[in-house]
């Protein structure tokens, strides 16, 4: 794989992770093209082992790690979501994993890593520099660093989101207008930008931000990566890296990316119509694509045709409580 | 269509419902299988438009009246899911839809029934016959009464459940040992068993009941249809129908059903593990099928593959939070 991921390494990843990951479905909903005024195709991969898509990249960075390189383990840095992936991958493998977290993760979150066998050493968000401490790590037991983001490998795994998306649509002949991804670190959208260009060359790339955490709409803006002022503050806690990755950051200029936002209410608002009309449990950061169509800043896709990634389910029952309050 | 349903029946309903029906997915968790040591697909009708599979029946019983039945109306009783399904179908015909439903019937369930466009009659699930109330409204203003069980066509519809699930295995390759199927009146499972047994005629087929409304395990057991002394009481208010409707007792009985049943702590803690590992919305009633494997009740099924219908996911959220807070 080149420091750039190709299209053929998607295509090499969807065949390394077949039969361990789950093959997510693309479901509509009737309920939800009535509320937005569009034909929405959502990507379940709340659906996906471990809760998330980040099973998919981490499978595929640790897989080609050869017997050599697997038993000497793997360490990452990761909110929540990538540790479970990487935890659950290495555990796949019989590989040790250690897993920075920060400590205000979800406790959701720290449980299942826990529970999937790896190792935890916790940080705080806003005095320390998890990086460091994954370094160290590394420098006194060793281990392969698998990035959450920055990994071309990582960013393949990632695309068979879309190689599937791609996959359903021809077999549905359904061409989409727009694919919306929620947007952390953005190796989610690289990966699934990359997958659905291959396919259907003028489809709109639009990536979805937390409020206050819009380090990628500015990073585009300004044509190089920007750093969020802000490290901790908003419920999608899966969306908080500090700025784009940038092996992601070229892929998606590339792919004519842009970048919105949703605000913290409005990402828990679209938690609670996935319980109520989809019957799916979403996480707040997992839900921000939905949020951008329901609140109605995607007017521009009325009458089209959308596909709406759901990017995870790892979600605390306090906080989904607080969802279905919600006036 | 002949009182008795025959295959062909579901692939007329199949052809049918196409386009206006979800094509639920069939889903694995990784955790599922090693917590109940079997191979565990899940037939997501909780995703199914109407959050129910009673859609497809409903669909399939009204669309054969031809215009002229259909401009005088439709007329059912429900505890709610097959309201819906009748709301729905009916409104997508352009059909005015009567819905009687017990006044103690799930919030959720009475307001999207009302949302569908229904005009509902509410009646006292103790004191009151719903059957003398529908055929009461029809004498006096017409229509045509869709039975939520009783009825060639809407199990040929819930056939299709099955229709979908024998697609799915054979694309995969897999023969399933048993079917595990949440069960009332008895018309989802005479349909998924005549579906199935069509595919796959060693299947077990297993039907799962709230405990205390157990009336076909003891009709099948009496060779006849037995009424349940109990009419209200358990939290899984899909299931709670007073005895096996006569034409899918027959089909239940020809193809071998067995029927268990599951305290309402089993159902509701297969509720809370449906939202915690699966990242799915689950009713009580909709669940009895994966709490009858969580539970160990269906432990015959070690190392073996069982398919599991999720019934329906309308579940209000108190009963919901109810569930994640148990310990």
């Amino acid at each position: 794989v080149s420091l750039r991921p190709t299209i053929d390494d998607v295509r090499r990843a969807a065949g390394r992770i077949a039969g361990e990951a789950v093959r997510t479905p693309l479901l509509a909903s009737a309920v939800l093209d009535a509320a937005v005024g569009a034909r929405v195709l959502l990507k379940c991969e709340n659906l996906q082992r471990t809760g998330s898509f980040k099973f998919r990249g981490a499978y595929n960075a640790i897989s080609p790690l050869g017997g050599e390189g697997r038993a000497g383990g793997v360490v990452a840095v990761s909110s929540g979501n990538h540790a479970q992936g990487v935890a659950a991958a290495a555990g796949l493998m019989g590989t040790p994993a250690t897993i920075v977290m920060p400590a205000d993760a979800p406790g959701v979150k720290l449980r299942r890593t826990e529970a999937l066998g790896a190792r935890i050493i916790l940080y705080d968000r806003a005095s320390e520099d998890r990086e460091a401490i994954a370094a160290r790590t590394i420098a006194d037991h060793g281990g392969a660093l698998i990035h959450p983001y920055n990994d071309p490998n990582v960013i393949a795994g990632q695309g068979t989101v879309g190689f599937e998306i791609a996959e359903d649509c021809a077999a549905w002949g359904v061409a989409p207008d727009a694919v919306v991804i929620p947007c952390g670190g953005g190796g989610l959208s690289a990966g699934v930008g990359l997958a659905l260009h291959d396919a259907f060359p003028a489809i709109d790339l639009v990536l979805v931000e937390p409020a206050g955490f819009d380090d990628y709409a500015l990073s585009l803006q300004a044509g190089h990566p920007v750093t969020n002022p802000a490290t901790a503050g908003s419920i999608c806690d899966a969306l908080l890296s500090p700025s784009p990755g940038a092996i992601g950051f070229a892929l998606n200029r590339v792919n004519g990316a842009r970048a919105i936002s949703v605000t913290d209410d409005e990402a828990l608002a679209a938690v609670a119509f996935a319980f109520r009309e989809l019957k799916l449990v979403v996480e707040p950061g997992g839900a921000v694509g939905l949020a951008a169509l329901l609140s109605g800043n995607l007017r521009a896709y009325s009458g089209r045709t959308v596909v709406v990634v759901l990017s995870g389910g790892n979600i605390d029952p306090a906080i989904f409580e607080k969802a279905l309050a919600l006036p």
